[in-house]
C-alpha cells in the first residue's frame, strides 16, 4: 500500500542481496523509519522486539533471516542454529514454523548456492503472501457487499477490527484489512471502528495509521467500547486476523479478540476471521492446546508517546509495586466465528469447511 | 481505609465547616494529594474533572457542594442554580440526582440555618454511605466464603474486578471492593485480577493503588485479558460496582463491564454487582434508556505518567489525525448478572429480587 503516495512493502531485500530492509513498526505512528537487517541475529531481534510483527510478516522475516544466515556462513551447523534461533523468537505464530519449514531445503543445496537459493525462496514467500492477501481481500469484499445490501445500501458499513491485521502485519494488503481496502477502493462507504488493542496499542498505533494513510474513514475506540457499540447497532460486522487457526476452526489471535466474538454473538453480528491458509495449524483440533505467549510487564506499565515539546518520552503509568500479567493472545472457539475468509474463498469455521477449500490436508488434519 | 497507616475518608469537611477536603484522584497513583473545595463551583469542577469519581463519592461531593453554595449565598435563586450546576456535571451517575434530592429540603430551612443544615445533611449522607458499604462488604463476604468452599478451600480465591469501585469511589470501604477488604481482613486467601480499565486506567491507577496500600494481593491485567483467564479457569468470580441499576436489574457501569459479564456467562463464573440501593433508578425498566456519557478524546489519545527522570509528563500516544470516540459506560443486561449485593443483602437481578429487599419502592418501581 502507499505512504505519502509511494508504494511500499513491509520487507524487501537490497538490490545486491547483501541485506534486508523493514519498516520499524515500533516507531509508528510517530515516525516512518526503515531499519536494515544484515544478520540472522538482527532478523531474530527484529521479530522478538516487534520491529516487525503480524503472523505473515514474522514468517517472511524469518525466511529472510535464513537467507542472511546463509550469507554469513552456509554451513549446516550454522544454518540449523539460525533456524532454531528464529523459531524461538515468538511461540504463538504458526507461520513462523511454516516459513522455516519452507526454508529447510536450503540444506539440500550446494553450499555455494545456499544464500542465493534462500533469497529467492524468501522472495517467493513474500510474493505468495501478497497474492494470498489480495485474494482474501477479493473474497471478503463479496461478504461486505452482501452485508451492505442487507442494510438497503445505507452506508456507512461499520466494521470493527481488533489489533492490526493490515498490510503492516503482512508484506502488503493485509488479511483482515484487505477486504476493507478493496471495499474502499471500490467506492463502498466503509467506516472502521479501530480497537486501541492494549497493551501495545497496535490498533491505535498501526491500524489507525495505515487506514489514515490510505484515506479510509475510521475512529479509534477503547477495547472496552466495542460491546456497547454492538448493542447500539453501530457495528455491522467484525473482522480480525489470526495468529494460528486450528483444523477445527478455533482462532488464536491478539488477546481481547474472544471478548469481541462473544459480544458479536450476543448481538447477532457476523464475526469474520481473515487468514492465509499458512496460519492454519492442521495438527491441532482444539485451540486450548495453543501455547499462549506472556510478554514483559513493561508493555503494560509503560507507554511511549509524543510530549508537548515534540520529543518522544516513555512514562510509567502504574503504581510501581503492583504485579502485572501480560497475556498476548487468546483463543476464540470456532462456534463464535461466522466464517473464515481464506485465499481460496470463504468457509465455515469447521474441519469440513476448511478441508472443503484445502482438501490436500485431509490426511494430516486433526 | 488506611494509607501509610493513617485512616482516611475520601471527603471530609473542615472543623469550622468553612471548606471541604478531598483526595485528588487524578494525581493517583503518582502522588497522594489533598485538595480543598471552598465553593460550589470548585465542587462541580472536582466532579467534572474527576478529581473525585465513583457514583457514591460523586453524590457525597454534590451534597457538600450544596453546603458550600449555602455558605456563599443561602438565597433560593443561588441554591437552585447551584443544584442545577451540580446535576449537570456527570450525566450517568444516578446518585448524583439522589444526593441532590436529599439536599433539596434546604429550601425549607430558615435562610440563616441553611448552611449548617446542609453540612449536617451532607455528613449524614457520608456516614450512611460508609455504613451501607460496610454492610455490602459483610453480605459479599458470605458469597466469597461459599465460593471458596466450592474450591475445597483451596486458595487463592481469584476475583476479577473492573474499574474502581473501591473506597476511593465511595467515602470509605467501597462497593465491589468492600467484600474483598472484609475477606482479606478475615484471613481468606484472596487474589484480585485488576482490569486496567481504559481509557482512564482507574483499575490500574486506583484499584491497584488502594489494594496495594491495604496489602491485598493483586495483579494488573489489560481489559482484553479477562476472558482468556476465565477460559483457563483462573477466575473464580467477578465483582463490579454500578453507576446506575434499573428496577429490573440492568447494570450501567464503566465501559467494558458488559464484555466481562459475557465472558463470565460463557465460562459459568458468578458475576456479582455490588451497589448501595442509592444507585438503583427505580423509574427505569431497561438499561437501554440510560444516557451514556461520551467524554473528551484526549482521555484516550494522551497518557500521563512518570518519566525516568522522575517528573510527570503527558504524552500523545495516537496518530494525531485519527478521530476518536470515548464512550464512558455500558449496560450489562440483568440476565448476565448472577446476583446483586446491596446493603440489605443479596438478591437476584430482577424486579422481584430488588423489591424483596426494598419493598418500600413497590409503588414507584417501573
Amino acid at each position: 500500500m502507499k505512504i505519502d503516495g509511494q508504494p511500499f512493502r513491509t520487507i524487501w531485500p537490497s538490490a545486491d542481496l547483501s541485506f534486508v530492509q523493514v519498516i520499524d513498526q515500533t516507531r509508528l505512528p510517530f515516525a516512518f523509519a526503515i531499519t536494515t537487517l544484515a544478520t540472522v541475529a538482527e532478523a531474530a531481534d527484529a521479530i522478538r522486539n516487534m520491529t516487525v510483527r503480524g503472523a505473515p510478516l514474522i514468517g517472511a522475516t524469518a525466511a529472510y533471516g535464513v537467507a542472511l544466515a546463509a550469507r554469513q556462513d552456509p554451513g549446516e551447523a550454522h544454518l540449523n542454529a539460525a533456524m532454531d534461533m528464529l523459531r524461538q523468537t515468538r511461540p504463538t505464530a504458526v507461520n513462523l514454523a511454516w516459513a522455516l519449514a519452507g526454508m529447510r531445503p536450503i540444506l539440500e543445496q550446494p553450499q555455494a548456492e545456499r544464500a542465493a537459493w534462500a533469497f529467492a525462496r524468501a522472495a517467493q514467500i513474500c510474493d505468495d503472501d501478497v497474492a494470498q492477501c489480495e485474494a482474501i481481500g477479493t473474497h471478503g469484499l463479496s461478504l461486505f457487499e452482501a452485508r451492505l445490501k442487507d442494510k438497503d445500501d445505507k452506508g456507512p458499513l461499520n466494521i470493527l477490527t481488533h489489533c492490526n491485521a493490515g498490510w503492516l502485519a503482512c508484506v502488503d494488503w493485509g488479511t483482515a484489512l484487505a477486504p476493507i481496502y478493496k471495499a474502499h477502493d471500490a467506492g463502498l462507504p466503509v467506516h472502521v471502528w479501530v480497537d486501541e488493542t492494549r497493551p501495545r496499542n497496535q490498533g491505535a498505533s498501526l491500524t489507525a495509521y495505515e487506514l489514515g494513510a490510505h484515506g479510509v474513514p475510521h475512529t479509534i475506540i477503547t477495547d472496552n467500547a466495542g460491546g456497547h457499540l454492538m448493542q447500539r447497532g453501530e457495528v455491522d460486522l467484525v473482522i480480525v486476523g489470526s495468529d494460528r487457526t486450528t483444523a477445527h476452526g478455533d482462532v488464536c489471535n491478539k488477546v481481547g479478540t474472544y471478548l469481541k466474538a462473544l459480544a458479536a454473538h450476543a448481538s447477532e453480528i457476523p464475526f469474520y476471521v481473515a487468514l492465509p491458509s499458512t496460519t492454519v495449524d492442521w495438527t491441532l483440533k482444539s485451540g486450548a492446546a495453543i501455547p499462549i505467549e506472556e510478554r514483559a510487564a513493561h508493555e503494560l506499565s509503560h507507554m511511549t508517546g509524543r510530549t508537548q515539546a515534540g520529543g518522544l518520552e516513555t512514562v510509567g503509568i502504574y503504581p510501581p509495586d503492583s504485579p502485572i500479567l501480560n497475556i498476548a493472545f487468546d483463543v476464540t472457539p470456532a462456534r463464535y466465528v461466522t466464517a473464515l475468509i481464506t485465499e481460496r474463498g470463504v468457509c465455515a469455521a469447521t474441519r469440513e469447511g476448511l478441508l472443503g477449500l484445502f482438501p490436500e490436508f485431509k490426511t494430516v488434519a486433526a
